[in-house]
């Protein structure tokens, strides 16, 4: 008896091109086609999920920007200017902006969810980031929301952020999990000099050190996560319970997936690296991984920017699993 | 006075994301900004032209498929069965089917443009492949495609081909060029076994040096090129000369870019290399050009595919450019 993978394989080896000839889009049916059980895969209602938080670290110095443009890009993407807004039109992607923990008030809107679960984290110079209690907050208030991402018809979702500060919690994620020195973890995030880099280093290292008998995934995320990348841990671990396609954007989102991973080791079957962040740090992560990003753009915007991106290229896989001709169908010789 | 190209980085520069975080798509909203002169640019009618034309040279035993299917993927291509139909209708673009010299006489079809020149090359074994007769039918009747392709609208064109045997012509042309040594510009075309390889790598060796004395751009294409090369590099020449984009796919229609290069050295301005093919020799063809692909997927299937799949990122390029907010317009604060 064949396996479902064995005819997926089939499938795709009579379709009329050489073997092995689409790549990695090949590579992608055939993961889509095991996800969904199925040798006739569909993507249903694309969404992008960003999540908003603050974090109590910004205020060392370790970003370029503000922490004030978080809430500035939250109004932003509710009045439809950013790259994500622009790149979700492009491919009919719906997307939802989720305010995890931003230091502002927001009025209602119908794109913007509240799961606010504080305005902003302490700073883990001092104490952790989060208490194990908001933790658990944001893994149930994602997974709500994922929940009725899937009552939309949506059976992929992308992660996305925004949070001024937290290249810097997604690198002391990455050392702790990983095991890999700090330095090679931390990078410019949205564009330090030479100078700012030293500095945010610097200050990441006190940080760890800070904490530095705190061992579980659980514990290295409440220590050091904001509470975008809580929620962005919980919506994947509810997205994969719930079977879907799991879309991971750069380095701030496969931080996430690192924690998530951790917790649920199997997740990575569902899961596609959409591109390689210019963010230094994210070819070691992607690395530890054993994952290989669709593209690799030197794009390092965060916001699921890169999962909108790459989502034709994902759905040409599923496009020509199921429309394109076999030898068979349209009389082509085979070698 | 600024400039339309400092213009364009201001505009870049300005949208709310980090400078430089769009990587690659900021590289291509700038080159296309630049081809056509304004800071709003368009990309309309999108259109992959696929060329097909039969090699004398192989009956050689140069390729894993027998020679009756370039006749029989023309077909497959005027059904919408194959791999190039099913991504062109997936991203709305247009697909006209070019018969340049197939060994068949194909019935009349809305998307198939007769400009056969004759069945099949000669084999470049014993003589040329074509007159320098022919090659000149090829740049006419390219010319005129292409006009034909302007006046329905288009501004950016693919660059497709079917032909068994045909990568061993672009690797002979690129050898020549070049001038990189056979063995490094050979490969498996549709899927050789070393055994194969080896016997193509030694008919292809024979060919070179039994026309040694070839040094002009056209009578390396006119001396191991097959039909669709040469209409495909007269097309590459004749977009340029509208100035349209030129989306140029893997291997082979590298090589029939790179005599376009030799004869309108210029004409890179305006190409965007798709992705970079699974084929050997590409990725050295393109460092000759100092050319970044945009994908790399493993891909080495032609037919224009790269184009095709690579289409959405280059209109990510303009969609951002035209349609993200400023900081200013966003009340985004700056670094």
């Amino acid at each position: 008896m064949t396996t479902l993978i064995q005819q997926l394989q089939q499938k795709i080896d009579n379709k009329t091109k050489p073997l092995g000839a689409l790549g990695e889009l090949e590579t992608l049916a055939l993961q889509i086609g095991h996800i969904q059980n199925t040798l006739t895969p569909q993507l249903s209602n694309p969404t992008i999920l960003v999540f908003a938080a603050d974090h109590g670290m910004a205020m060392e110095g370790v970003s370029a920007f503000p922490t004030e443009v978080t809430a500035q890009m939250v109004h932003n993407f509710l009045q439809g200017g950013a790259a994500i807004n622009v790149f979700c039109q492009q491919h009919d992607m719906a997307i939802q902006v989720i305010d995890a923990g931003v230091n502002t008030d927001f009025p209602m809107h119908p794109h913007l969810i509240n799961a606010k679960i504080a305005k902003g984290t302490k700073n883990y110079l001092q104490q952790p980031a989060m208490t194990e209690i908001e933790l658990n907050q944001c893994f149930e208030k994602s997974h709500d929301i994922v929940e009725n991402v899937v009552q939309q018809g949506c059976n992929i979702i992308g992660f996305g952020e925004m949070g001024i500060g937290n290249t810097s919690s997604a690198s002391l994620i990455m050392s702790q999990l990983c095991d890999i020195p700090l330095e090679k973890c931390v990078g410019r995030g949205t564009g330090l000099n030479d100078e700012q880099l030293q500095h945010k280093l610097s200050r990441l290292t006190q940080a760890q050190q800070h904490h530095k008998n705190v061992t579980s995934a659980k514990q290295v995320l409440a220590t050091w996560g904001g509470f975008e990348i809580a929620q962005m841990c919980g919506a994947m671990l509810a997205a994969y319970e719930k079977n879907m396609i799991l879309m991971i954007d750069g380095f701030i989102a496969s931080a996430a997936f690192l924690v998530a991973k951790h917790i649920e080791p199997t997740i990575q079957d569902n899961a596609i690296f959409c591109h390689l962040s210019d963010e230094q740090g994210h070819q070691l992560l992607l690395n530890y991984l054993k994952a290989k990003p669709l593209l690799q753009l030197g794009m390092r915007l965060g916001e699921g920017t890169g999962c909108a991106v790459a989502y034709p290229i994902i759905n040409s896989a599923v496009t020509f699993l199921n429309q394109m001709a076999s030898f068979d169908s349209a009389g082509v010789s085979q070698c």
